[in-house]
C-alpha cells in the first residue's frame, strides 16, 4: 500500500467513525426517520472537510471529487441505524467513534491546509475546524447547543493535535511521526477530558446580568 | 423565446414560488417584522442555489451575477407579506409553492452541476441540495428542526427528480425530456407523500436510550 | 500612516468591537466556558467577512491570510470574558460595540465587494451581509432567533450605510467621504432605532393561522 493510499484509508476510517457517531447522536437527540439519520450521519462525517475545502478555495470539495467519502459516510450511518443494538452494548460508543474521527480529522485537515499554502496558525485552526465542523453542523440542525461551546474540552484536543502535526515538521520531526503524535495528543486529551471531567473556566454568573440587550 | 431564456424563466418561477413558500412558512413559525419575512423569503429562494455554486466553485454565485434572482425573490416575499389573506384561501398554498420550487430546483441544480463537470452521483446530490438547501437554512434561522429531517418524504423526491434528470441523457433521452420527467417525478412523489402520508422507517425508540453522551 | 494602513486599522477596530459584542451576548444567552465564549466572539467578529469572501470567491478569506484578524478577535473576546465587570458599568455596552462593528463592516464590506467587481446592488447586499453575518452565525449557534429577524431595525441600517458608501462615489463623492457618510448613516439609524423604539411593520397575526404546513 502506498503512503497516498494509507492516508486515504485513514481518512475513510475517520469518515466512517464520524458517520456512526453523528447518526447515533442524532437518534438520541431527536425523533428522526431513516433519511434524517442518514443525512445527519453524512453531514457529521463530511461537513468539516467541506468547510475546510471551501475556506481553502479547493472547489469542488474533496467529498464531491470521488464517491469514496459519500459511500463510506452512508455505510457508517446505515450501520448506526440498523446496528444500534449491537453498538449500544459497547461501553460509551459515541465517545469511542467521536474520538477516532476527531483525531484523524484534526491531523489530516491541518496537513491538507499546510499543503494548500496557508500559514501555520491558520492550518492549525483549519485542522480544528475539519474536526469539529461536521458535528457542529449536526448540532445546529437538531437544535442542540454545539458541543464545542458547552462540552468541556472538545475543540481544544483537536487544536492541540493539529498544532503538533503542523509544528512537528517545522521542528525537524518526520511528517508521519508528527501526524501520529498529533493524533495521540488529540485522543488522549479528549478521552482524558471526558473520563477525568476536566473543564475550562466558566463565564462568571454575574456576566449574565447587568448587560443590555 | 430561446432555450436559454426558457430555462431562466423556469428558474425565476422556482425562485418566486420558494420565496412565497419561505415567507409564508416564516410567518407561521415566528413573529417577524416585514424585514424578517422578506429576509427569510429571499434565503429560502436563493439559499440552495448559493450553496450549490459555492460547492461547485462557481463564484460569485449566479444569484449575485444578475439582479433577476434577488428582485424576483423580493417580489415573492412581499406578495406573501401583503397578499397572505388571498393566498391563504388557496387549498394548501405552502405545499403548492414548495412543490413547484422543489421540482424546478432539483432538476436545474442537477443540470448545472453536470455542466460544471462533476460526476453523476455528485450532480444528483447537488440537485437535491439546491432544492432543499434554502428551506433548511430558513428552518435553522427560525429554530425549527428542518423538514429534511422530520417531514416524511422531502429530500427523497428532490433526489429522485435529480436522478431522472441526470441519468436520462446518459440513457439516450433528450435533455429537455429528461428534465421534464425529473420534475414530474419529484412533484408526484412530494404531493403523493404528503397527501398519502407516506413515511420512511423511523429510528427505533430503543436507539434513544442506552447510548452515552 | 498610509490610507491602506488606516483602512486596516478601522477593520481591526470593527473586529475588536464585534468580538466584545459577540462574547458579551454569548455570555448573556447561554452558560458557556472560556472556550465557548472565545469561539463565539471570534465567530461574531470574523464570520461576516468570511461569508463575504466565500461569496466573492476570494479564497482563502482575508481572515486566514494574516494573523491580525484572529489575534484581534481573540483579544476582544478575552477582554469581554475577564473584563465584563468593568464593561458592564458602561451604559448599554453591547449596543455601543455592536454599532461600531456594524457601521465599519457595512462600509468596508461594501467597498471590498465593489473592488471585487460585482454590481452596485450586490455590493450593498454583501456589505449588509458582512455587517450582520457574524452575529447571525453566533445567534444560530446559541439557539437564539437572529437579531436580523426580530430586533427591529438591524439589517436596515447596515444596508443603508452600505448603500451610501457604494452610491456616493457613483454620484461624484470622494470614496473616503462616502465611506464616512455611510458609517454615520448606519450608526445613526441603528442607535436611533434602538433608543427611539422604531419598528418595521409586523406580519399580521392572521398570517399565522389558516395556512397548511
Amino acid at each position: 500500500m502506498t503512503a497516498q493510499g494509507f492516508l486515504l484509508l485513514l481518512e475513510l476510517v475517520g469518515v466512517f467513525a464520524f458517520a456512526l457517531d453523528g447518526a447515533l447522536s442524532a437518534m438520541r437527540a431527536a425523533h428522526l426517520d431513516l433519511f434524517g439519520v442518514v443525512t445527519l450521519g453524512i453531514v457529521t462525517a463530511v461537513g468539516g472537510g467541506i468547510l475546510r475545502d471551501v475556506l481553502l478555495g479547493e472547489l469542488p470539495p474533496a467529498t464531491f471529487r470521488t464517491w469514496y467519502y459519500l459511500a463510506t459516510a452512508t455505510a457508517g450511518a446505515l450501520t448506526a441505524f440498523w446496528g444500534h443494538r449491537l453498538v449500544s452494548r459497547m461501553s460509551r460508543p459515541i465517545l469511542v467513534f467521536d474520538t477516532i474521527g476527531l483525531s484523524l480529522f484534526a491531523v489530516s485537515g491541518a496537513q491538507l491546509a499546510v499543503h494548500a499554502g496557508v500559514g501555520a496558525g491558520q492550518a492549525i485552526l483549519l485542522g480544528g475546524l475539519t474536526a469539529v465542523g461536521g458535528g457542529t453542523l449536526r448540532d445546529v440542525l437538531v437544535r442542540q447547543v454545539p458541543t464545542i461551546l458547552t462540552g468541556g474540552l472538545y475543540a481544544v484536543p483537536a487544536l492541540a493535535g493539529a498544532a503538533v502535526a503542523v509544528t512537528g515538521p517545522l521542528l525537524g520531526l518526520e511528517a508521519g511521526v508528527a501526524a501520529f503524535a498529533g493524533g495521540a495528543v488529540c485522543a488522549g486529551l479528549r478521552v482524558g477530558g471526558v473520563l477525568g471531567g476536566w473543564r475550562a473556566p466558566s463565564a462568571p454568573r454575574s456576566a449574565r446580568e447587568g448587560l443590555d440587550g
